[in-house]
């Protein structure tokens, strides 16, 4: 079979930026299929690349290989890192180590890790300012071609991987405290919040109300104060379940809480955006 | 050759949902050839889906797969189903019953359908929100393997799949009334009057008038009452016939009758957006 | 391997167009790779697809196929041509002969150049509106299958090939003065500089400052006069090398002056955007 490379950037949806990488991945990985996961991560938003390869990438077949170039500190000190899973998936990673390996580094194994430095595998010579095309996108089609993660640079100890700080909810006996992380093309919610959350805290089987915290009018960026509450009264199991128009919370299909609005968009009716405070707790209280 | 899999969608552009769907797909269909058709139908909107299908898929080669998910159901009891054309192409389409196929049950014949209840090809568990990911990309990659779509799951009858009303120009001997489907990227606005309507209208020899009819100022939503109309005086061959800035008629590359403005774009100059109405009529009426 | 087909259109992200060419290419040339270089060029803009296709397509394998649509003269009498290489990169080119070439014909050597006019290899019947689809896409997959470019039409001259007008800056001794091009999608504004120009004009190893003309607030569309000018006081060498939120001027990836805010878009923060001037000159002038 073809070998896979796929591709995680900030560099917007139509970049021919995207497309120099492949012609590099393809003309040192003949017949290599090159899937694009996304090219819409925010500029420089390392976080929101880290969740997308932390819930996309276990999709792909093994032996995967995963580029992604969300680089703030191009041209800086920061390491390129090198990082293969333990089987049976046996991915491997190629990308700054900027905290981008967090999500995957919390559920998964790694079998080797290096820093990537042996510059035999890399276009010559390298640009200042796009490691993605001149050094990820062919050390990416060199592990393609059968070179070894030992062979791009010296090992690194696993644990000096660069991890971001974890954004999790707070967990009370009776109350979950998270937030909106993003919003999906639907306008969905997306939180921080998990089905393993909400059993944790005991709320599983309880009667529960969802609280979210709508901005004020006047101040619709991220702030601590909210105008008002919003209070959604059942977590339902699916869209369908809603009336239409009815704001709902569901887990969605990554297990994650979200905020919907049944036919309509829950990011532009609501007034709340990614930051907004959610709050899961007893019904009544 | 390796097998074809296509992917239409209402997930936006850039969402990491498709990537998801991709990776289950080359996991289980090694080395298939998968497509983007689109991913920018309007969320939920069945009828634009219904139409890229119809006009798009006949261009791929024979035994080519498509799931189509825009899937306001998902979660309910509407069906998944498998339906695979008649040769020469024996396309199959694997996507919610729910109307989507309305264009192609129009202008192809069906050789098989078959509702889709076999778990075995499913993954597990599958979620209540994304049965493109758990059933539909999979099923799809088992029919890329060889599975035939009897084994998916029960033969339906072809007259139960789910139709769209009609969307029809009405047409009379001296005049042809429709309306704007859709705006393209260049602007130009599409009504669902096509070539052949305009010929049995008898109005493909005569002088013709295209008449447009504008939204007010004040209300730029789909209203019965339109402030003014915008007579367009002749049907050119191609939009090099138009002087540059001149608005007019033509029939695109599907043979539907189009509204251009020359070097700019009618969707933003001239007050008319999809759900306007649109006639064609004799001149000097 | 699998041939290489590229595709670079202004058909819009998502658009369907896109996905008709490919089921055409991969109906007339199996187990074609196709790789989507950009269709996020502005509508009709030569120039913007003119230097893509140069930056770009040099990325790509040897034999590659290349196909750009940017047509704003599909139905007139422009021609469509074929052009190839000469070794080693032997890539074509499947175009309308409008000046996307330029940039390519200024940096590479050709080897053959013919005028597509053998219906052969077409689609039939050919649609006034769409010869990406019924003609550029049918022809380019016969390439991908082994025809020869003189069996799509006769030989035409190279330099009768149109070019567009030099978008070069002007160079003094001490001052280089150029414009903004575009911007990238973090917001950077590319320019027509480039670092040979910085040392043609024996700029390179002394103090330069980068003037660059921002828009009035009251007029920020393309015009002569600007309300002011923004004085960039050095040219980095990375990104990295700016502290947040300041304005640098740097050589970007193609070796083109660039302004940048570091973490930020100049493109929204500055008041300058495509057509803008850039100087570079001496500091302490």
């Amino acid at each position: 079979m073809p070998p896979i490379l796929t591709l995680t950037t900030d560099f917007g949806v139509g970049s021919p930026y995207v497309a120099e990488m492949k012609g590099v991945m393809l003309s040192r990985a003949p017949g290599a299929t090159i899937v694009d996961i996304t090219h819409a991560a925010p500029p420089q938003d390392i976080r929101y690349a880290c969740d997308v390869l932390a819930s996309v990438t276990p999709r792909f077949p093994a032996e995967s290989i995963h580029v992604a170039v969300v680089d703030p500190g191009v041209g800086t000190s920061r390491r390129i890192v090198c990082v293969r899973l333990a089987p049976p998936s046996r991915h491997a990673f190629v990308l700054p180590d900027n905290g981008l390996l967090t999500g995957i580094l919390a559920s998964q194994h790694v079998a080797e890790a290096v820093e990537v430095t042996e510059p035999r595998y890399w276009l010559s010579p390298v640009s200042a300012t796009f490691h993605g095309r001149d050094i990820m996108a062919p050390v990416a089609a060199a592990l393609a071609g059968g070179v070894e993660p030992e062979e791009l640079g010296p090992a690194v100890d696993t644990a000096s991987l660069v991890r971001l700080p974890p954004d999790l909810p707070t967990i009370s006996p009776s109350e979950i405290r998270g937030r909106v992380t993003r919003a999906d093309s639907f306008g969905n919610l997306i939180t921080n919040i998990t089905r393993a959350d909400v059993r944790e805290a005991g709320l599983a089987d309880r009667k529960t109300v969802v609280v979210v915290a709508i901005w004020p009018e006047s101040d619709r960026i991220q702030s601590n104060e909210s105008e008002r509450n919003l209070e959604i009264r059942r977590i339902v199991a699916t869209y369908a379940d809603a009336a239409p128009g009815e704001t709902v919370a569901l887990f969605g299909s990554q297990d994650r809480l979200e905020i919907a609005v049944s036919g309509g968009s829950a990011l532009r009716e609501l007034g709340a955006t990614p930051g907004s405070v959610v709050i899961v707790r007893t019904a009544g209280r």
